[in-house]
C-alpha cells in the first residue's frame, strides 16, 4: 500500500472532536472543511505553555538514504498518546512546487501520517499563497516606486535583492529581466523568482509572536539603497500595513489529525538553510498551551535545523526544550561509512561502525545545548538484529537513551519505546538548555562559534564580497542580529563530499545575506537551491483526478 | 458611513443557516469558517434548474461616474426575497491585486452588500490562486519541456503565447526575459505576466459543466508550435490531470450572504473583453437549482458582458435567461449627452435626452436576443425629479418596464419597485431567448454580425495579422467557436471617445487569438491591459491592521 492508499482508507474524525481532545471550544475554530481548522491566537496561553514539554526531533547528516524525521515525529506524538500523555505534534507545511515534480509528500509516512494529506500537500489553507501575495505585493511596491516621478524614494534598482516568489518548480524564472516594454511598463532590471518556501516572508511568519511583531518585522526588510546610499526598507514603502492585512489569516496554526486521530499543527515552512527550517513560533506555543507534550522537528540534520531552532527561534520566543530526539536508520549510518548507496540493504556492521561517528558528534552538538539527547533508530525491515545491537551498545558507550521505532509500520504502537524513553528523559530533567552563543557577540565571532563547535572546523575564511558585507551589516547597525548559517545538508562541513565525522575542514563564507525583518543574518557557504526545477518527466504527467474528485498518481 | 463601516456594523448569520434557506442540508457544506463555504456540485440539480428564473443584469456603457452594476444586482436580489420571491445573487468573485491600488473593493456598496466583503476581496477561499497555480504550472511545463533533452517536444520557443499569471498590479512584469542564467536555468526567451483573471483558466474554470468538462478543456489549451509547424496543446505534455487537481476546489462555488442574510454564490472572475466576464456556469446552475430566481450579471457594457453572457456562456450551457435589467444612471446617461464630469451632479434634462441613445441602443439589442428589458435607474441623491420623468417617458415611448432602485441607500427595501418590475417581465413570459448568430458560421460572418447588430458598426476591417490569424484559426480546425470580442467598454465602438451612441464606424480586428481551452476566439480591437501597474500613491499605504485582527485604510 502507498502512503496515499493508506491515508485515504483512514476514517478521519471531524476536526471539532480532535479540538475537544486540546479542550478547545468547537466555537473557536474557523473550520476549512470538515478535517482543517485555524485556531484563533487567543489560545495561545503563556503559563500552561510554559508547563508544556517541548521535544524537539532531529536527525544525523541527511543521506540519499532518507532518515523519516517527521515520520519519527508523528509516530513518537502517537506513541506518547498512546501512554497516556497527552500530547500534540507541530510541524511545517509542505510547499506545493515540488509536489509536481517528483512524487513525495512531506506528510510522514506508512501508519505515521497526518492527514488529510492531499490537502496538506496541495493549497492547505492558502498560507503559502498568502506570504506569495505579500512578498509580491512588496515587489511591486518597490518597482512602482522606482517608476515613480512624484512620490520616488530615489532607489537605486542595481542594489534591490529583493525578488519575487512562486511556490511552482521553475527554473526559467531564476533568473530574468524584468521592467521592459518602454516606458509605461517599468525601468529595466535584472531580477528573479524564489519558491515561496525560500521568501524572507515565510521566516518572518515563522518567527512572529503576533500581528504587531510580524508587522514590526516586515516593516524592517532591507530593500537596497537610494542613490545617495540611504537604506532602505519595507517601511519606506509604507507596505508592513497591508503585507500583514494579506497574512491576518495566515498567521493562525492550522489543526488537522494524525492518523490516529490525535491533534497535528502544522504552520509554516522555511527552508533550512537560508532560514530557520521549523514551523512558526505561534503554532509551537500553540501546542505547548494545549497540551503536555509537544513534538516538533526542524530540518536537515541538527547542524542545521537544531542548531537554527535552538539558537534562533528558542531565543526569539524564550522557548526550552527538554529533549532533543536523534533520528538515524542504520541505512543512513551506513553510507556515512562508506557502503555504497546500492547496498544499504545488506548487513554491514563495518560500515555501521565507521558511520557512527555522524551520530557521535550530533549527539555532542546537543549537550553542548545542555540538552539531553534520545536516539531514535527508524526501522527498516532489513536492518539486522547484529546492527541494532551495534548502536545500541554505541548509545550505551555514551550514556545516551535510545530506542527502535517501527512507526511507518507500526504507527504509536512502533513509538512505545521511544515515547517511554523521551518520558524518562524528561522526567530526569537534566536539561538545562543554554544557546551556544550570545546575539551581543559580534558577527564573525558568531559564526565562528558555529563553524567550529557545531561543524567541528580548524577555521572560518571570508571571501572578498563577505568582508564587504561585514563592513555593510556594521554599517546597518545590524550586528546583533544571530547568524543563520547557509550550508550543505549532506556533510558538517562545507564540502557536500564529506560525510561522516570530517575535521580539520576550513568553512568558507562567501557573502552574507542580510534577513533584517526575519531578525538573522544569512551566511553562505554554498550554493543554495532556491528555485527547483521539474526533472525532464515531471510527476504531473501521472497526476490525474476523476469527477468524483479522486486524485490518482499523487505520492 | 463607508462601505466597509456598512459591512461591519452588519451581524451575518451562520452560513449554515444562510444554506438552510436554500434547503441545503449543512452537512454538506464545506465551511471556510463561519461566513463561507463552498457547495459540491451534486446540490446542482438540471430540473430544478430548469424551472429557475434567470435574471441578468447588465448596464449602459461605463463612464467615470459609475453604474453601479453589483449593487443593483445585490439590492434586486434583497428586493425579490422581501417580496417573497425566494432568490438567490450569483457573483463574481474580485481580484486581489487592484485593491492595493486604488481603493475599492467589488461586492456592492452601501446598504447592498456581500458579505464577509474583506475576506471576499482577499483571499476568499483561494480560488484564484489555485488558477494562478494551474496556469503557473503549465508555464513551467512548457519551459521544462523547451529545455529537456530527453522528453522533448521540439517547442520552437517563439510561438509560445502562453505567459504567466499573478494576482498582484506589477507593471514590471508586463514583459519580461526568462530562461537567463545559463545551460541550468532555461533556454532565454520573451514572456511576461498577466493579471489571474486574465488567465486562460479563469475562462476554462468559468465555463466549465464539471471536472471531466474541466480537464477537457484544460488539455486543448493552445500552446504554440513545434519547429516543424506541428501544434501543440496542454494534452501534449500531459498537464491536464495535475492542474485539475489544482483546480478541485476551486471548481466549487463559494456561498456567501447578502447584507439582508439572503444567499450569495461568489464564483468565478475573468475579464469581460478578452473573456466572457460573468461568473462559473458551475454557480450560475448552482444558483438556479436552489432558488425560484437567480439574479446574475455580466461584466461593462450590454454590448460586451450581456452579448457574452447570451452568445457564448448561455448557448455553451444551455441556459435560457427570462429577463435583461439594464443598470443606468441619470449622471452616466448625462456623460453620454456630453455633459462634463465635473458638473454631473448639477440637473440637466438636455443632456440627459441627448444621453439616452446609449440606452436605447443597449435595449434595442436585448431585444435582438428576443428578450425582455427591464431599465433600473440607479438613483443618486442628486437626481431632480424632472429628470427621472424623462427617463420614465422615454421608456414608456419604448414600451419598456423601469424603475427607480435605491438600493445603496435602502437596500432591498428600495429595490421592491423593480423586483415587481422583473417579476411581472418574468410572469409576461414574453421572452423567447434566441442568440444572435450561429457558432457553426464562419469566423468573419460572427464577428461581422456582432459588430454591426450589437454595436451598430457600418463594417469591419482586418489588419494583416488578423487575416493571418484566420488563416491558423482554420488550420487548427477551430472555426467552429465562438467570437468574444476584445473591445473598449466606454464606446459602443473600439473607440473610447466616442460615447453616447455612434454610428457609421468601422471596426478594426487587430488580430484574433486562440483561446482553445476555454473555447473562444478573441478578436482584439484595441489595446487591452491585462496587467495593471499601481499608482503612485498606491492604497496600501494606508491600509493596516491591529492587534484585534481589526482592517482599517480597505475600500
Amino acid at each position: 500500500m502507498t502512503d496515499l492508499d493508506i491515508a485515504k482508507k483512514a476514517t478521519p474524525i471531524h476536526i471539532a472532536d480532535v479540538a475537544k481532545k486540546l479542550g478547545i471550544n468547537p466555537d473557536a475554530l474557523e473550520l476549512y472543511g470538515k478535517h482543517k481548522a485555524k485556531l484563533p491566537l487567543s489560545l495561545i496561553d503563556k503559563s500552561k505553555a510554559e508547563r508544556s514539554h517541548l521535544i524537539l526531533v532531529s536527525a544525523i547528516s541527511p543521506t540519499p538514504a532518507g532518515e523519516g524525521k517527521t515520520t519519527i515525529s508523528i509516530g513518537l506524538s502517537e506513541g506518547l498518546n498512546q501512554i497516556g500523555k497527552k500530547t500534540t505534534v507541530v510541524l511545517r507545511e509542505p510547499s506545493l512546487g515540488p509536489v509536481f515534480g517528483i512524487k513525495g509528500g512531506a506528510t510522514g509516512g506508512g501508519y505515521a501520517q497526518v492527514i488529510p494529506m492531499e490537502d496538506i500537500n496541495l493549497h492547505f489553507t492558502g498560507d503559502f499563497s498568502a506570504i506569495e501575495k505579500a512578498h509580491n505585493l512588496l515587489s511591486a511596491l518597490i518597482d512602482n516606486n522606482i517608476q515613480s516621478k512624484t512620490n520616488s524614494l530615489g532607489i537605486d534598482s542595481r542594489t534591490v535583492a529583493w525578488k519575487r516568489v512562486m511556490d511552482v518548480n521553475d527554473r526559467s524564472l531564476r533568473k530574468i529581466v524584468i521592467g521592459l516594454g518602454g516606458t509605461g511598463s517599468g525601468v529595466p532590471r535584472e531580477s528573479g523568482f524564489d519558491i515561496t518556501a525560500a521568501s524572507e516572508i515565510m521566516a518572518i511568519l515563522c518567527l512572529s509572536n503576533n500581528l504587531t511583531d510580524l508587522k514590526k518585522r516586515l516593516g524592517n526588510i532591507f530593500i537596497g539603497y537610494t542613490f545617495d546610499k540611504k537604506p532602505i526598507f519595507a517601511r519606506d514603502l509604507k507596505a508592513e500595513g497591508a503585507m500583514a492585512v494579506l497574512l491576518k489569516d495566515a498567521i493562525k496554526p492550522n489543526l488537522v489529525q494524525t492518523l490516529e486521530g490525535n491533534p497535528a499543527i502544522i504552520h509554516g515552512g522555511p527552508f533550512a538553510n537560508i532560514a530557520q527550517g521549523t514551523n512558526t513560533v505561534i503554532a509551537t506555543k500553540m501546542g505547548m498551551s494545549l497540551s503536555d507534550y509537544t513534538v516538533t522537528e526542524a530540518g536537515f540534520g541538527a547542524d542545521l535545523g537544531a542548531e537554527k531552532f535552538l539558537d534562533i527561534k528558542c531565543q526569539s520566543a524564550d522557548l526550552k526544550p527538554k529533549v532533543v530526539v536523534l533520528t538515524a536508520t542504520i541505512r543512513a549510518l551506513k553510507y556515512h561509512g562508506g557502503a555504497p548507496l546500492d547496498d544499504l540493504k545488506t548487513p554491514h556492521t563495518e560500515a555501521l561502525k565507521k558511520g557512527l561517528p555522524n551520530l557521535e558528534k550530533h549527539l555532542e552538538n546537543i549537550l553542548q545545548f545542555q540538552l539531553t539527547p534520545v536516539i531514535a533508530i527508524n526501522k527498516f525491515i532489513t536492518d539486522s538484529d547484529e546492527e541494532i545491537e551495534v548502536i545500541k551498545a554505541f548509545a550505551k558507550s555514551k550514556g545516551v537513551r535510545v530506542a527502535l521505532a517501527e512507526v511507518w509500520a507500526e504507527g504509536g504502537k512502533g513509538a512505545i519505546d521511544l515515547a517511554n524513553e523521551v518520558v524518562a528523559a524528561v522526567e530526569e530533567n537534566k536539561s538545562n538548555f543554554t544557546p551556544l552563543y550570545d546575539w551581543e557577540s559580534d558577527v564573525q565571532s558568531k559564526i565562528e562559534t558555529i563553524a567550529t563547535k557545531i561543524y567541528g572546523a580548524a577555521k572560518v575564511e571570508y571571501a572578498s564580497r563577505a568582508k564587504l558585507d561585514l563592513k555593510k551589516i556594521a554599517n546597518l547597525g545590524l550586528n546583533q542580529l544571530p547568524v543563520c548559517i547557509a550550508k550543505t545538508q549532506k556533510s558538517l562541513s562545507d564540502n557536500p563530499a564529506l560525510i561522516g565525522r570530517p575535521s580539520g575542514f576550513t568553512i568558507t563564507v562567501r557573502e552574507i545575506e542580510i534577513a533584517a525583518g526575519a531578525g538573522f543574518l544569512v551566511p553562505i557557504t554554498g550554493d543554495m537551491m532556491r528555485m527547483p526545477g521539474l526533472p525532464a518527466h515531471p510527476a504531473s504527467e501521472t497526476i490525474d483526478i476523476d469527477d468524483n474528485g479522486t486524485i490518482t498518481g499523487l505520492f
